[in-house]
């Protein structure tokens, strides 16, 4: 069996800041559409369906997108910019590379859930019937909900409905991750007339005369949309290491590793360290004397220095700690924290950590969150930034300061 | 032989500030006065003499001490409110409850000594004189003080004096323990009448006509006034434990234990840490990697999160600590410290440290002494607290700051 | 053969502040003049030279001098105020002791280089030919430089040429490591009328009549000017260290110790604690729990509190830390950090660190450098001291500050 499947990349990261575009934040290594990609081709391979992969992107990140193809081996696959900068205009785009009557199906790059959601939805695309993907969810997420009928096939989607109305009628959760088992039914309701009705109202249009199943999640899954999303994505991302791999000689024999950890080749860890599992620490990364590491996800070049503490967090490549506790936070490629700087991870007043988002308080409904700090920010020695900040790239924090608001 | 114990546990304890009530101040997960009449249960019955306590409490804490006795099965202890707010109206209270011509044992809750001094007064009781007991005191201490006459009996006691004619004089501090061979005798002089002279008064009136001797004590003691003392009280109860107990398997292989500890059930010790004796670990604590905790009291249910160093301290239930060195003070329950607060612990002159109290400069006598902090008090991240200051319950110490005066 | 070695130590240590008189600064336990007098006599022993050694002081040090040398058991070791304030007037004054007609070697107190230079200048000395010693170098240095002639002889000393015109042309910058074969022709020129003229002009005047060869330095060489030069000159001190000595037993068992160090008697050293060499650890010092100490000088009676990381340092004697971070430092004696202060060492604009010296910023080339701090100073608690920064001796610096100016 042949099948289409429509990676969109093309959307904007503007809420995601101070990281950079979401669709290339790189996880054990990779960029995460490319990690997309290698998925699904490997779960549908396991299921004898020959893939052909569309990426739809958009002007700013195509030619990253393509120099990564390349880089990663994926010459074959598609890239497509997107024409209009909404969701059906990106599935019009990635519609307009297949072939005709061939099935396919649609996924979100940064939606990140559990591979049991990808092998239930195969499972049943032998039906040749419309499938949705959602899970049940006990707090509010601006996205799409699904409505059932009594017979339990989807009768609507419901766009960003307000919050208030969420979990009591529309509580499954609706992830981008639909089948369509031709691509002209879906072709016929995203005409140039009703383009700019948006993907779902086509959907929409569709239910009637099409039933359509649900598959749904139980696992744990995220959808990047703000920047502490890395942190329950690099939870799901390490909760996919199954057993203890470590690449490298290099581990003081007063070195304590527990728990499931990948430890890539040249990593060197010093004496009296503990890495406590779930754990990724990528290439040629130095963790040094008296560290604690866990929960963590730590990327390559690193070089975490002595007496530093590392718990639930994410670090890109070749960032630099010394003595610092990183909790709960996001740390972008080619950071330093100098000796003592710290970043606190819970309020006082024991409430969940509000963020400024486009001048709007966000709740990021975390009780524990620390902060997320841009590439090459540079964090003086002895600062403390507080919970839920976020620090734009290439900032210069000045030492022993306090730091109480976004820097932009 | 029978012997009425009155425990005086009805004094005031205002100079005792940001700590609580000082009759109720757990060491080993005991309320001082439940640990007393524990000990003099213990000796008395070692001796066989059977005992009768009753405890005279305030209206303040008279409800406390009842449920206490209650959950510790001591329900046949009696409880009796003290009259008068002094200490006069405090024993009269107490021999109110008890019979006829039987002796008597008068005994502070909150002085904390030796057992050697209570086993060498039981050996005098049968002799049926007046006993008071004492300390040769090198620096002054607000107290009475004990005059011998040229036989070795006691003279007089003498209240308060001013701290220049101590030690020249007056430098047998004396301890409220004493033994009176009946209750009549004291009851005399304690009648409506002189009630308002005090209580050392009538004593005073009773030693013409009544030997009293004196039992010295020669090891370390404390009255708990000022809120310090509970550090030279911890270092006498952490004395009192003569081998390690260790109730919990939870160690990690490289942990250390060193000297004589007490570590209860449900504590768990994470790597890389050292416990330096004579140290308590109270129940289900948690004391995570890379930690020192070294001649300190640490009670039931704290989590001593990694690379924490305490030093010759009290800390009570629940407290948190993150990468902070707590050294020479004392931390009530349910207090926080965020990452890499530090309580400063002696002064650059090296000087003895001075703290308020009432408005008054007093001088604590002690050359290393870090912060007194009350209940549910919250330290923020890289918080310095000076030598001496005493933090208020339930105050929120923002991050980064440093306290130079008491928060009230 | 019989060989007078003048030692010149009189020169002024104004531009050596916060650090007292560089001919007396201890590296080992041994004051650098003493330690000079030493490294001779036992390179000129070997090659069955005896020495004759001449000190040349000035007023402030010549009585520290004399007490030194008889406390070092070399009373036989003359020592000679110089008689003028420049380099003219101290050789003279150390020519003005020795026997007419015997060779000479003229060296510097505190230019410290490896011994190898020792070894291929004595080699030579049987030539009977001046000998001028120099290094090749790529970065300036204020001092003289040597100009060869076609036959590779000396023609010229070119004394202080401005920074442009160095390494291009006078990349030989020369030591004052001088042999002359014989008193009578330094003499000459050295003479009442000549000596404003300086001492390099005197060498000058010689060398159209004498041949001067050169003898190459191409090890590591410090010549200590500026109080940054120690951390130079701690290195190559270390690197004399060529296996491991450890004269205490009083390691904990999980210490580590790599590499080559040498370790007094009396040293503790706590658990967990790692001390990486080259090292050299001081009678009597005590390393306590957690520690990480690398490439570093710790003198005698230091206090290394728990949780201290010391790299790439200097430590007098007396010096007290506690859950510090000293990087590429220089501390003198008596001085005490309170918990959690810091060095930072090194500028986030990644240039080389600037230090003011008599008013005048100087670039000290040096990428990782920390603080200077002198004799007796004490940090506050959570203090962080900026790169290049020195402090006075004495200076009590108040907690939690940030120190942007050197403490004058």
């Amino acid at each position: 069996m042949e099948l289409n499947v429509i990676i969109l990349a093309g959307g904007h990261s503007t809420r995601f800041w101070p990281l950079e575009e979401k669709n290339l934040f790189e996880f054990f290594g990779t960029p995460l559409f490319v990690y997309q990609i290698k998925r699904y081709s490997l779960f549908l391979k396991r299921n004898h369906i020959n893939p052909h992969f569309i990426v739809v992107s958009n002007e700013t990140n195509f030619e990253q997108i393509k120099r990564h193809l390349k880089n990663y081996d994926l010459a074959k696959v598609q890239v497509v910019n997107q024409a209009l900068p909404n969701q059906s205009g990106a599935v019009s785009a990635g519609i307009s590379k297949i072939q005709k009557n061939s099935p396919l199906l649609i996924a979100n790059s940064n939606d990140i859930f559990s591979e049991t959601l990808i092998n239930d939805l195969l499972k049943r695309i032998k039906d040749k019937q419309i499938i949705l993907t959602a899970s049940q969810v006990k707090s509010y997420f601006p996205g799409g909900y699904l409505v059932k009928d009594k017979s339990g096939f989807v009768r609507e989607i419901i766009e960003k409905p307000d919050q208030a109305s969420v979990p009591s009628k529309y509580n499954l959760f609706r992830f981008v991750l639909d089948f369509f088992p031709n691509r002209e039914m879906l072709e016929k309701v995203l005409d140039n007339k009703t383009q700019n009705l948006g993907y779902e109202d086509a959907i929409n249009q569709l239910l009637p005369q099409n039933k359509a199943i649900i598959v749904l999640n139980d696992q744990p899954f995220t959808s990047l949309k703000y920047p502490w999303h890395v942190l329950s994505a690099t939870k799901i991302f390490l909760d996919t290491i199954k057993d203890s791999t470590v690449k490298t000689q290099e581990l003081d024999t007063t070195s304590q590793i527990v728990g499931k950890v990948f430890i890539a080749s040249g990593v060197k860890i010093g004496s009296f360290t503990k890495i406590v599992g779930p754990c990724y620490i990528g290439k040629n990364t130095i963790i040094a004397d008296h560290c604690l590491i866990r929960d963590s996800h730590i990327g390559q070049n690193c070089l975490i220095g002595a007496s530093s503490e590392v718990a639930r967090s994410y670090l890109g490549n070749n960032v630099m700690l010394h003595r610092n506790y990183i909790g709960d936070s996001v740390i972008s490629n080619d950071v330093s924290f100098g000796a003592n700087a710290v970043t606190a991870n819970w309020r006082f007043d024991e409430q969940s950590v509000k963020s400024v988002v486009n001048n709007e308080k966000i709740d990021s409904l975390l009780y524990k969150f620390g902060s997320i700090v841009g590439e090459q920010a540079k964090i003086g020695v002895a600062t403390s930034i507080m919970p839920g900040i976020k620090v734009n790239k290439k900032s210069l924090i000045a030492p022993n300061t306090t730091i109480y608001k976004d820097l932009v």
